[in-house]
C-alpha cells in the first residue's frame, strides 16, 4: 500500500477507535451509570469526543488527502452533490469506483481506497469547520441535557427543560453555520437554511424542500387511509392489555433475537429509558429496549427494530473494519433496515405464523383462546396514540411529519421553545385527533432533541420509503419470502440485504444505493401501496 | 488561584477524565463486552490509555512544575524517599504541609496545593520515563492477555498462556527499567531490582527485602497457628454446601451492601469472572462479584471486600475531585480497607448477630435448624483450599506469600514461566498441604498477572497488617464497636475511617498515614494477635 494511504488509514482508525470509546461511554450512560455519576461522565465525554475531533482535524490528514490527489468539488453542500453525481454513475460494479463526487486526479487507487479517501475527505472537511472548543461545548451540553431530559420527563416538567433545549438549538444552528448553511441561497435556487444543513448531515442530498414535497402528499394519503380505517370495525385486542411478566418478555425477546440471527458473540441487548442501537466495534453492536408489563408488543417491536439496525452494522464488508466506511451510510437507510424488520417482517402474518406458537408458550394465560389470526389483527390494530414509539404503522409517519414541521419552525424562527408544547399539542390534535395528557407523553417523549439530534426525525419516514422500495426488489429476487418467514427462516433475506445494501457501509451515498438497488429515485408510492394493501385486507376496506 | 496552578489543574483533570474513560472501557470489558469484541476493545484501550499518557507527559506540565518551584529529591526511587521523609514529619495537622519529599522552594501554596503539586510531580516523572509506544504496547498486550487468560483458564491450558505471560513479564521488567530500577544497587545498600520497582509502584517505600523480612516470620507464625487448628475438632459446615439460589444470593448481597451504606446513586454492583473495584468518577464507583450456587459465602464476601474498596473511593475529600489526589493512596492501604470490611467486620460474631436473621429469610430451607453461633463457626472454618479468594483468614496470607516468592524468582531469573506451574504446585503442597486438581485452580486462578500487575499480590497481606493496626486504634476511639455492629449500625466506623484515612486520598504516603493514625511503623503483630485471639476462641486452643 502507498505510504500516504497507509498513514491515512492509521490516523483514521485511531480516531475511529476514539469515537467508539465515546460511544461506549454513552452506552454506559444510558444503561448503567449511577445517577450522580452524570457530571463526571459529561466531562469525560467532552474530553474523549474533543480528542476524536482533534484527531480528525489533524492538518496531516488534509495534507495526505491533498497529496493523494483528492480534489473536492467546490460546492459547499457536499451531500447533495455526491448524491447527484453518484446517481449519474450508479450501476457500475462494486469493484469499480462507484462514486464520482470529487475527482481523484491521476489516481491509480483501487475502488475501495478511492471511496475511503472520498468519505474521509467529507468527514475531514465537516470537522475542520468545527472549532475544538465548540465540539467540547456540544458534548458537555448534550450530556447534561440528556440527564435533564430524563429528569424533566419523569416529572413532566417541560419548563425545566427549556433552557437546555434553547441552548441545544443555538448550538445546532451554530454547527450548521460552521458547515456553511444558513447563509443566502446558493445559485440554482437550492435551499440553504441551517435546518437544511442538519437534514443533510443525517440524510445527504435531501433538503427541507424536497422532504416537504414528499411528506405533504404522504400526509394527505395517510390521513385518507386513517379516515377509512376509523370508519371500519376494530379488531379485538383486550388480550394485549393483560399482564405479561417482564422477565418472560425479556426471555421471549432474546429467543426471537437469536432466531432472527442476532449473534450474542458480537452483540448484546440491554435496557434503557429509550431504545437505541450503538456500534462500539466491528464485533460489538449494542441494542437496548424497555418493557411494559401491560403491553407485550412495545418491548418486542423495539427489540426487532433495533435488531434491524444491528444487522446492518454487523453485516459490513470486513474490509471496511476500523475505517470511516464501517458504518451505515445514513440515518434514513439505517431506518429502512430497522423498520423493514420491525414492520414489514415483524408485523406480518407470515412472521406471526412462525412465532405465535412460541409466544404462547411464554404467555399461555393472557393468550388463552387467542389464535394466530386474531393475534395478527390485534398486532396491527390502527389506533392513534400520543407516543410515537407506540404508534401503529399507519399513524406513525404522521408523528414524524409533525416533528419535521415543528423543527422547521423552530429553526426558521416562527416558533420559540417556550411555545413548543402548545404547537405540539395543536398538531397532535389536527393530525391524529389526540390530546397528550401531559408533556411527558407529548413534547418530552423523545430523547433525540436532548442529544442535539435535530433533522433526525425525518429519517424515520425516509426509512419507510427506502424500505418499501427495497422490499419490492427483495420480493422479486426472493419470491418465496412469505413461506420462508413462516418457517422462521431468515437466511435469504439476510443474504439479499447484506449483498445489496449492508456490505457497502458508507461506500455508496443513499441516493446511489437506492438507484443501484431499485433503479429508481426516492418515492412514497411503494410505502403507501404496501399500507393500502395490508390494511385493506385487515380492515376489509 | 495562581495562573500556573490553575493551568496545572486543568491539564491534570483532563488526563484524569481520560484515565476514567479508560477505566470505563475496562469495566465494560469485564462485565459486558461480547466475546468477539475483545480485539477492537484492546485497540480502543491502547488509544485512550496512550492519550492519557500523552496528556501526562505533556512538557508543559514539567515547565509548570518547575515554575511552581517544585524541586524533586535527587533519588531515583521516590516512593522510599517520600515514605522516609514523610515519617519524619507526620503528626502535623491536616491543614499544614504534611509531606516533605521534595522541596517547594519559597512556595506560598496552601497545603492541599503543595500535596497536589508533589503527587503530580511523582506521576509526571514516572510517566515521562515511559515512551508512548511502550505504553500502547502494554495496553494492547494486557488486553489480549486478559482475554487469553479467561480462555486458557476455562480449559486449564497453561501452555497457551505462556507466551502472553512471558511477554507481560518482559514488559514489566522493561517498565521497571524505565523507572530506574534493575540497575546496580544504589548507595546505602537499598535493593534496586526490577521487582523492587514494581513493588514500589503498588506500595511506595517497601522493597522486596523489607517485605520478605515481614513475611518470613509471619509465614512461620501462621503455619504454627494452622498446625494447632488442624489438631482441633472442626465445626460442622455441611449446610454451607447446600443449594443457595444465585438470584437470592444477589438479592441478599444487595441488601447487605445497602445496609453497609453503599449508595446506589454513586455506585453499582455487577458480575464478572473475577471480582474487582474500579473508580469511573467521583460519584461513580463500580464493584463486581461472582456467585456459586453451592457456596453462599464466596459471592457475599467478595461483595463486602469490594464494598470496602468502594467506601474508600467514595469517602475522599470533595476538594480532591478530578485531581490526581482523588484516589486511594496505595494498593496496600486499599486492601486494608477491603479486608477490614470483609474479615474483621464481615466475619465477626457481631456482624452475623446483626445479619443472620435476615440471611435466614432468604435461605430458610438450606439453613433449617442452624443458629447464629453455628453459622459464625462455619463461616470461620479454617480449611486450606487451593483457590486464594475462597481461602479462610488464616491460610489466606500463605497464598499471597507463595505468590510473592514466585514473583521474586520470576524476576530474579531463577524461575522460568514454563516452570511456574510446577513451582506453584510445590509451594502449595509445602505451605498448605494441597495439590490443585489442575492449573485452572492453580497457577491460572488469578487475573492479576494477565493484567501485567506484578508486585500487586503482597498488597493483600500488607492490607491485613495495616488493617489490624488501624482496627486497634479504631477500637480505642470507638469503644462500643461490637455493640454497634450487632445493631447493623456502621456510622461510627465509617466516620472514623473517613476522617482518619479515606479523606486524604493520596495526600499522605502509606507510611505517613500509618504513622499519623497509629504512631507506629508497619508490623505484623496486631494481625497475628487478632488471628490468634479469634481462632483460640473458635477452636478452643
Amino acid at each position: 500500500m502507498n505510504g500516504d494511504l497507509a498513514r491515512l488509514h492509521a490516523l483514521d482508525s485511531e480516531r475511529m477507535h476514539l469515537s467508539r470509546a465515546a460511544a461506549a461511554l454513552q452506552w454506559d450512560q444510558e444503561t448503567c451509570l449511577p445517577p450522580l455519576g452524570v457530571e463526571d461522565r459529561a466531562e469525560q465525554l467532552a474530553v474523549v469526543e474533543g480528542l476524536a475531533h482533534e484527531k480528525l482535524v489533524n492538518p496531516e490528514i488534509g495534507e495526505l488527502l491533498d497529496r493523494l490527489g483528492f480534489k473536492p468539488d467546490a460546492a459547499v453542500n457536499t451531500g447533495a452533490v455526491a448524491n447527484a453525481a453518484g446517481a449519474a454513475t450508479a450501476g457500475t460494479g462494486p469493484d469499480t469506483a462507484v462514486n464520482a463526487a470529487g475527482v481523484l486526479a491521476g489516481s491509480n487507487l483501487p475502488a475501495l481506497e478511492r471511496d475511503f479517501v472520498r468519505v474521509l475527505d467529507r468527514d475531514y472537511r465537516r470537522a475542520v469547520q468545527l472549532p475544538p472548543d465548540f465540539v467540547r461545548e456540544c458534548a458537555r451540553t448534550e450530556g447534561l441535557a440528556q440527564a435533564a431530559w430524563a429528569e424533566t420527563r419523569k416529572n413532566s416538567d417541560f419548563a425545566a427543560f427549556v433552557p437546555h433545549l434553547e441552548r441545544l438549538i443555538a448550538l445546532a444552528r451554530q454547527k450548521a453555520g460552521y458547515w456553511g448553511w444558513g447563509g443566502p441561497a446558493v445559485s440554482g435556487g437550492r435551499p440553504n437554511s441551517a435546518y437544511d444543513g442538519l437534514l443533510d448531515f443525517h440524510e445527504p442530498g435531501l433538503g427541507a424542500e424536497r422532504i416537504a414535497a414528499l411528506f405533504g402528499p404522504l400526509r394527505e394519503r395517510l390521513s385518507a387511509l386513517l379516515a377509512k380505517i376509523a370508519a371500519a370495525p376494530q379488531p379485538e385486542d383486550a388480550f394485549l392489555h393483560r399482564r405479561y411478566d417482564v422477565r418472560q418478555q425479556d426471555a421471549f425477546c432474546r429467543e426471537v433475537l437469536a432466531g432472527l440471527g442476532f449473534d450474542s458473540r458480537r452483540a448484546r441487548l440491554d435496557r434503557s429509558a429509550h431504545p437505541f442501537t450503538t456500534t462500539l466495534g466491528f464485533n460489538d453492536v449494542r441494542i437496548t429496549t424497555r418493557y411494559q408489563e401491560t403491553d407485550p408488543l412495545s418491548g418486542l417491536f423495539s427489540v426487532i427494530h433495533e435488531g434491524g439496525h444491528a444487522f446492518y452494522e454487523l453485516s459490513l464488508d470486513p474490509a471496511l473494519r476500523s475505517s470511516c466506511l464501517a458504518e451505515g451510510v445514513s440515518m434514513g437507510i439505517h431506518e429502512s433496515q430497522s423498520r423493514l424488520w420491525e414492520n414489514v417482517i415483524g408485523r406480518s402474518r407470515a412472521f406471526w405464523r412462525g412465532w405465535f406458537p412460541r409466544f404462547k408458550t411464554y404467555f399461555a394465560s393472557p393468550l388463552e383462546g387467542v389464535d394466530v389470526e386474531q393475534f395478527y389483527r390485534a398486532v396491527n390494530r390502527v389506533f392513534p396514540l400520543p407516543v410515537r414509539v407506540e404508534a401503529d404503522e399507519v399513524s406513525y409517519s404522521l408523528h414524524v411529519i409533525l416533528r419535521f414541521e415543528l423543527e422547521q419552525r423552530l429553526f426558521d424562527g416562527t416558533l420559540t421553545v417556550r411555545e413548543l408544547p402548545e404547537a405540539w399539542n395543536a398538531a397532535m390534535k389536527k393530525y391524529l385527533g389526540l390530546e397528550p395528557k401531559d408533556d411527558a407523553e407529548g413534547v418530552l417523549q423523545d430523547v433525540h432533541w436532548s442529544m442535539g439530534a435535530f433533522g433526525y426525525f425525518p429519517s424515520y419516514v425516509l426509512g419507510n420509503l427506502y424500505g418499501l422500495q427495497f422490499w419490492e426488489k427483495l420480493r422479486e429476487a426472493v419470491p418465496d419470502t412469505g413461506a420462508a418467514l413462516e418457517k422462521r427462516d431468515y437466511g435469504a433475506v439476510h443474504t439479499w440485504l447484506r449483498e445489496k445494501i449492508h456490505c457497502f457501509g458508507r461506500r455508496l451515498s443513499p441516493g446511489e444505493l437506492l438507484l443501484r438497488v431499485t433503479g429508481k429515485e426516492l418515492s412514497a408510492d411503494p410505502f403507501v401501496r404496501y399500507l393500502e394493501e395490508k390494511y385493506a385486507d385487515l380492515y376489509g376496506i
